[in-house]
């Protein structure tokens, strides 16, 4: 796991998710992953990250159950992308939680926040993880992203991933 | 910063959160923070850390303006206990969705779960942020935990540092 100690056995559930998870390299590329970023050369360039790193979270996310790898296209080259677990998908009020304090807390660059919709009623979301307008769970099949990088277009999140015999190596 | 890479001026508040606290061991010294667990001496006990280590992240979460650093108690040699800061304070949705991510897809050793209690309405939060029951923000002043370590046993968590002049030096 990213961390230097092993918290998988803890009987604090915050150190089991931060063992599964809590890298910041981790965070990052779930957030990818829910904007649909699914493939490592898309992954690399936009988070400007050293693919030996990329390799090991990439990895370690696919052990720790929250993204699955899946082979795409068919070429002589081996092609996989990442796709999110029904777990991967339970991390999404993690990063929601991070965004609502990075947007009130951190001076932003642009000026521009980050607004998390609740696609079920419309409204902006208020919440990591239950709508504060219509009170439904924000899974990403309803949930869309307004990004600082983007602003004005709006990101439908990826969902699960479908089973499809996914490719087993890491 | 805790990271390799600086991430205080992105764009995405998500990688600017993760620069100010992101972390795992910092978000861990904030739950011990939130739990009332505020001295170097209770900090390393409890978290079974390195002095190097604990030292580097408690500077780290003061110059992020996350906790701040009191002197405390009269005698020859200075004591310093640590608080949270109204930015600090705000983190605790993130650390809610990490428990309630960790009780539901990792094993626990000891079969218990972290329960997040709203104590404005006595009922169990279900939420990381807007209390499911009764919809009042969950702020430290209004939850209480029952970790896993300590069943039975309902801690309040800790408010916002009084501002009592802070000591400067982090």
């Amino acid at each position: 796991m990213p961390l230097r100690s092993n918290w998988s056995d803890k009987a604090c559930p915050i150190a089991r998710s931060l063992d599964a998870f809590g890298d910041p390299w981790c965070l990052l590329l779930l957030r990818e992953v829910f904007a649909g970023n699914r493939r490592y050369d898309g992954l690399k360039s936009r988070l400007g990250i050293a693919d030996n790193i990329l390799a090991d979270r990439l990895k370690r996310l696919v052990e720790a159950g929250v993204l699955v790898r899946q082979p795409y296209g068919a070429g002589a080259r081996p092609r996989a992308e990442y796709r999110l677990t029904a777990a991967g998908a339970d991390a999404l009020p993690v990063l929601h939680a991070l965004a609502a304090w990075g947007d009130k807390h951190t001076a932003s660059p642009t000026g521009l926040s980050m607004d998390v919709f609740c696609r079920a009623c419309g409204q902006l979301a208020g919440s990591a993880d239950l709508c504060a307008h219509c009170r439904r769970p924000l899974t990403p099949e309803n949930v869309a992203w307004v990004r600082p990088n983007a602003p004005g277009q709006s990101v439908n999140l990826e969902g699960v991933a479908a089973v499809t015999d996914p490719d087993p190596s890491p």
